[in-house]
């Protein structure tokens, strides 16, 4: 099994590590980092460079296809080399799946058309003008498509996945040895939840100002 | 406010990149990754390559020290080039961090002698005999060393660390821009908590064959 991680010049790199972490220990999984060109990428921050080992022409047929988010996906919605790679990828892929804004990429591939997806909070309003239903869950299967909501969305993601694929108890065996057992210190991870003022600060602004 | 986050060959990716993805957000923080030596390291999995800018001896006093663990931590508890930075960057240090077997380091170069701390929870024991006393806490605050579990658990540490620097609505915005509302499909994070055969089959085992 061969799991392809997108990576392209500022993406945020929890959504593409978080679920990699997790993914890579799938029992036979072989996980490849493609970019355009291989080399190192620059994150979202700047301050990191994760490294693409391979091209995208390298890697035609992955069994799942994970796209990455970030402040840059809106310029990359227009990548024709990175839209192609998506649409010939999908054609084979046994899961197709995202993160945060990387739905919008998988959108402007065309792969969303019509089906239930989500992303950022802040971008619901983009991917609908993509022709895809936008839910408020965190993590939403339709079909073989995956999409997770913001950023730290992806592990919850991965683990939904190593339980379809390799089953539950494959699931929890790595859920316990990367001890993911989230006690977050406040309770503000969506918008829902956030207190109001910090929404409304937010709420409205472009995805790209955002990161 | 400058950030250094420690990378070596051989690290647990999740275990840099979690916290690193929320602590890049605090306001006014410079974020540098180093290494022995500048360029990319692969870490435990041999998949991925992350970049170091700077050699450790071009970053000696960052405000907030980050060490990630992995099952190379075991070596490289014996490289007093490693040691000898955390020694001197601690001298300085606003805070002294660590994620799963990142202790393990600390504790090496002595900055836990004495001190309440945690770790993976297969490596309590070596914690121990490194003259801390490891908790069942999943986030351990004591003094200005904050030590965190096993890989997922810096994300946690992360927004109680954004939440003493810079305020509550810090670490709450911070929090919702990541969408951090974690829902795992499973509740098997902790020993406590995962099938007791699933725990029976990894208590005991070396962190360095697990990871």
């Amino acid at each position: 099994m061969q799991i392809a991680v997108l990576l392209y010049e500022g993406l945020t790199s929890l959504d593409a590590i978080g679920p990699y972490e997790l993914l890579a220990r799938l029992p036979g999984a072989e996980t490849v980092f493609v970019a355009k060109e291989p080399g190192p990428v620059r994150n979202d921050q700047r301050s990191l460079g994760l490294v693409a080992d391979k091209a995208l022409a390298d890697v035609p047929h992955p069994d799942i296809v994970l796209v990455p988010g970030g402040p840059a996906s809106r310029e990359v919605m227009g990548d024709q080399e990175i839209l192609r790679w998506l649409r010939t990828a999908d054609r084979t892929s046994t899961w197709t799946t995202s993160v945060c804004t990387g739905s919008l990429l998988l959108g402007a591939a065309g792969l969303l058309e019509g089906r239930r997806a989500t992303t950022h909070w802040l971008a619901y309003e983009e991917l609908r003008a993509l022709g895809a239903e936008p839910t408020g869950e965190r993590v939403v299967f339709d079909g073989k498509y995956v999409t997770a909501a913001g950023v730290s969305s992806g592990i919850d993601m991965a683990l939904h996945l190593i339980g379809r694929i390799a089953g539950d108890e494959a699931a929890q065996t790595v859920q316990l040895m990367v001890e993911y057992d989230p006690q977050p210190p406040y309770d503000a991870g969506s918008p829902d939840k956030a207190p109001a003022g910090i929404v409304a600060r937010w709420r409205g602004r472009d995805i790209a100002s955002v990161g």
